[in-house]
């Protein structure tokens, strides 16, 4: 493998991300030779609508709308940014098959098809990176397969869906409604028309799906992961949260139970966190990842979590790497999940309810949800009554529990519900300690 | 090379580090060896007094006094942690030269030999790793090497000495001295008893030198960094700051100006910056490097930049790698340094200036020192008077300057010294934009 003249780099797709990619290739071509140590060609760009103007002039006989003549050109390298499960799935597959490198951002096809990827890569002597899979241009990936591969990793919790990331700072800093956030957010190109993927998790579950598989060494489906969105949130929980000393976030976690128990949990749900945390104060479209370890203690990446040229970035470094590899010669190791763990069901998560309750406002209302908590082993930090409407007789009710089994608090909230004083229980979040 | 049943290691120094390395070797050998594909035993280790009580357990064969036997032990990586210059440096280089790989910790030796040791590791096949050199625990040297690899970096700021960063967090929140906040420092074992390579800036120095020779591709030499400690800060500048909005850090800064001038700037020392930025968020012994790119934007990494385990999963992060790579007979490639870039004068430093000044309670005594700046071409922001003393007719008064040239901004300053009004100039420190 070793004295190539020149890399040969195949790019599936030429949209926003593609283009970034195409740029970089063209504009930084001599820079980047110089760091490769021999030149990266463009060999065939796949492309669904040759007609469509593109941000970027490339060489229009390198443009293909045959996926067939794209993946069989002679390339080292095939950059898959066309996204979603197929065909992209299919085309990695054919491009490992065929020994070459792959690069991708595919969160999709990573965190549902990953290990099995990896395997054939290993068998065709390649390997399949995907630093941008994950956070944009953050090194998030590398970090965990290299940097602290000497930890047993404890925990990961992470800001990793900008989309919801600057919904919930506007609702936060501007007391207005969801809707009027979403709105915002896709008047500024920051959410989808339909943002279902992003609000209700989906998304981030994908992206947690990868980052846990490597931290523990499993590997971890996105079935596997509980999945809440943010729909349901209300200006005034932010205000609440805030009161009590909190901010509230759309957290993606995983954490590992030390043995005996050693089962790991992995969740994406909105969750009220410290306000003098870090992650409290991730705000916008900015994602960060904090990692614990047993070394290394905490440790904290932050930066923009999309964008092209972010995610160009960071699939650029994994081209580079791939390349260095391929200029020497290297056999590559593709990551391999060594351990198999259990994944702890939610009904068994402890962890510290914020609850907002709806009540008629009458004399032993509070005795009465104290006493469904209290039936089901769950007890209470603090409440606060708030919002009082007079004329409705109604109150507002915001519960914080202490830390509680999540299937009895659940239960507890089921008692709550058929109280008569009860009109509704409006939210119940996690708090994460 | 391929095909070693194991990885033999030589440690040389057994204090904190590297004590927290051999219980890493030893406690984690099980699951490090699963990660390496083979055992990694420790062959050898140097220490200076073998009658020393330690922290660790390690087989008391193992442990010699004797430098060449360590160094000529079967050993595929040495593993230096024993710090300063000499003789550090020359065990480093007999261990390249004898084809083994050197992880390091050792930002003295990396900031003044790095190049030599770098070319060295090539010739022989082999290469010297130094993670653990910069920031503890937190990836930042294998970030700057491969994740941000497809950028032109175009700054870096970085908060990378956590006694100075404690010193300011406690003279800022306390609003107490230097020196009460070095005694607490030291009585915490933050300090060092001797502490000018910490507060004069050496050891940033030192590190940024490592950090803008990765970033910049280029031979940054601690000498060629401007360095400034943190011993003339007083409680009021930190009071002053935060009435004007700024928090005030030790910062290590490298900074690319674009083409044409194309010079770099390279400097640590006191700066405002502006309160809400990550960076000044950055409190206690923590570390926090910012990394600007073309494609990424800023990337933020944050963690203890210090202590023995943080070190320990740095140092380990490397062996694991190097082991990987010579478990699989790859070759490796050593960081190469492939431009030429000029170092800017200090003297062309454009910036922002906030100076207080000590003046007897005069009318006039503002338009004087607003003539000493005018004739220098440097103009003044804002200016706020504080702390007049009607008994001793003295006042202090803060000024902001607008950006302007560091040579015009000192040239202005010793005239305003000359001033029969002005008693002193307080102190002067650069705002960082």
């Amino acid at each position: 493998m070793g004295g190539r003249s020149q890399i040969g780099i195949t790019l599936l797709g030429l949209g926003v991300v593609g283009g970034g990619v195409a740029r970089a290739l063209l504009e930084k071509a001599e820079s980047y030779s110089r760091r490769v140590g021999v030149p990266l060609v463009l060999r065939r760009i796949l492309v669904r609508d040759p007609s469509r103007e593109r941000s970027v002039q490339v060489d229009r006989s390198l443009i293909t709308t045959d996926a067939e003549e794209a993946l069989d050109a002679d390339a080292d390298i095939v950059v898959e940014v066309i996204g979603g499960e197929h065909p992209a799935r299919e085309y990695i597959e054919r491009a490992l098959k065929q020994g070459r490198y792959v690069v991708t951002a595919n969160k999709e096809v990573m965190a549902k098809h990953g290990p099995e990827l990896l395997a054939e890569a290993g068998r065709a002597g390649v390997d399949i990176l995907y630093e941008a899979s994950v956070g944009g241009g953050i090194p998030i990936i590398s970090p965990l397969k290299r940097d602290l591969s000497a930890n047993e990793i404890t925990s990961l919790r992470a800001i990793i869906n900008g989309t919801t990331n600057y919904i919930l700072t506007r609702m936060s800093a501007e007391e207005i409604s969801f809707n009027v956030a979403l709105r915002q957010a896709q008047d500024l190109g920051y959410a989808e028309p339909h943002p279902a993927n992003d609000v209700e998790g989906h998304d981030a579950a994908y992206k947690l799906a990868i980052l846990a598989s490597l931290a523990f060494h499993t590997r971890v489906r996105p079935e596997d992961i509980y999945r809440e969105g943010i729909t349901r949130l209300e200006p005034r929980d932010f205000r609440y949260a805030a009161e009590l000393g909190y901010a509230i976030k759309l957290l993606a976690i995983a954490r590992r139970d030390p043995p005996p128990a050693d089962a790991i949990q992995v969740r994406v749900h909105p969750a009220l966190i410290a306000a003098d945390e870090l992650l409290a104060k991730v705000d916008g479209v900015l994602n960060a990842v904090q990692v614990e370890g047993d070394l290394i203690g905490r440790v904290l990446f932050q930066g923009a979590g999309a964008g092209p040229l972010p995610t160009t970035s960071a699939i650029m470094a994994d081209v580079l790497d791939a390349a260095r590899s391929i200029a020497q010669g290297s056999r590559p190791s593709p990551w391999r999940y060594t351990a198999a763990v259990a994944v702890k069901p939610m009904a068994e998560l402890v962890s510290r309810y914020y609850l907002r309750v709806e009540v008629t406002d009458r004399p032993g209302v509070l005795a009465g949800i104290a006493r469904c908590f209290g039936d089901n082993q769950v007890s209470i930090a603090s409440v606060i009554q708030k919002e009082t409407d007079e004329a409705a007789q109604t109150a507002e009710i915001v519960i914080m529990t202490h830390a509680a089994r999540e299937a009895a608090v659940q239960a507890g909230i089921q008692q709550i519900e058929s109280l008569e004083e009860v009109r509704h229980v409006g939210n119940v979040l996690r708090v994460e300690d």
